[in-house]
């Protein structure tokens, strides 16, 4: 059988799969779980892929590790979205790490994700993770100058993700960060989507002095170019512990050293589309 | 309508086309023409794309200006493949260049691109260049120490273009070059087709000196993410002429000095199947 995402009007890509695994209608969305012989299992979120076991590592490395190893420090974290568990995988590495607030909107995700993705989701019942299922926006509203990380692991801006890409919500996150805090979010790809990294790079810069994209290749997404950005106040990707991110690199498949300076430099036509060029 | 290319048994990728402007079935393969309104006209060969006028930007100016900003005495160029005539529109910014030799093998991929794709093609009358159309591998035994760089622009590693994967080619090419010489070819990519790229890399290691591999991303090529392989026994592409690059990277959509240095990063499973670390 092969699931097919489409990618607007523009494009579509089929993944040959051996089964369905599971599906159900969440009070937010339709979750299915897929196997396949190449990329193992796969989760879905209403028809657009979210992760697959074999290539997963590229995403989560990179939204943990540039942050990371840029302020070893970090020792409280919240994480808006990624009920999948594989940021919490890659945090768990950092033994500084006290407490890390999953926020996760929908309960069923992480379930499901429990069930499906145990190489993602095993860290979630450590004793350093509270999860709440709730809505990120009103959940940042209650904290002020508490976390070290904020990370954006949200799904597209369509669905329950869309408030996840809006101004506002980057003024709140600021807000619930400390002085010297980090934030950092997936910010689509600069081909079918380039008003959102647009938008949310001018976004960030209104409320953060260091805004910095980065980029990796990542198969399951639209085009196989994906971009993060970074935002803090005092913090810079390009000021890193080469020492920690060299440890870091032993334990990676993708993340190492190089990668760190060189996911940050931008191709023209993208540098185009960014405020930070 | 939709055009739908297989990538093996793991996925495809599919593209909202227009209309079909051109099929015919030549002496070696079967060529396609079609338009589409986000990546404009497509070529298609034997089913797989080759190129789109919306990106083909990057591959271009990618396998062209690393060499290119590595030696900035090149004057003589051979080409194997590459009919649609997007590398030599590369290659003459440069005016240095005396003598590009084109040797597509089917005479019937110049003619269509002349007529489709005139945004690449327009160049291919240049009076520095001479096209032969013949086999690549017959063609390379008849020089010696004659070329300063030879562009291996060639499809997939199946139908016309199968020899030109093979290690008794790297060693044609290495005769055909002079000592001093570069050899450069596309090394398809590290997901579906790592034992492709695996082979160059200890092929072309058992011929040259220096032998690295880079990386674009690619959205129309299997996995977005793609390889390229550098050869020569003299130069290597971590020494290259910045200020040279730094006017061709204002001419340029996806190059400049520092996606240069950026694109010879690998990331750790890249490292793990490449000879060269």
């Amino acid at each position: 059988m092969w699931f097919t995402e489409n990618y607007g009007n523009i494009a579509k890509m089929s993944l040959n799969m051996n089964n369905k695994l599971h599906e159900e209608q969440s009070k937010y969305q339709k979750i299915e779980i897929y196997n396949s012989d190449f990329f193992g299992n796969v989760f879905v979120l209403d028809g657009v892929i979210m992760l697959s076991e074999k290539d997963e590592f590229i995403y989560h490395e990179m939204i943990t590790h540039m942050p990371l190893t840029t302020n070893p420090s970090i020792e409280r974290v919240l994480i808006i979205g990624g009920g999948d568990g594989g940021t919490i995988r890659e945090l768990l590495k950092y033994n500084n790490i006290k407490e890390i607030v999953l926020c996760e909107i929908d309960e069923k995700v992480i379930e499901v994700c429990k069930k499906y993705l145990p190489s993602l989701s095993s860290k979630l019942d450590d004793p350093r993770v509270r999860i709440y299922n709730d809505d990120g926006i009103k959940y940042l509203e209650t904290f002020d100058s508490y976390f070290d990380l904020i990370i954006s692991d949200a799904t597209d801006p369509i669905g329950p993700g869309v408030t996840l890409y809006k101004a506002s919500y980057f003024e709140l996150a600021k807000k619930a960060l400390k002085p010297d805090g980090i934030f950092i979010a997936q910010s689509e790809n600069p081909w079918y989507d380039k008003e959102t990294l647009h938008n949310m790079t001018e976004n960030l810069a209104q409320n953060f002095k260091n805004v910095e994209t980065f980029m990796a290749p990542i198969i399951l997404y639209q085009t196989g170019f994906w971009t993060f950005t970074f935002a803090s106040d005092y913090f810079t990707l390009y000021k890193f512990n080469k020492k920690l991110s060299d440890k870091i690199s032993e334990d990676c498949k993708y993340y190492n050293t190089d990668i760190h300076k060189a996911s940050l430099t931008l191709p023209n036509f993208v540098r185009d589309i960014v405020v930070n060029k």
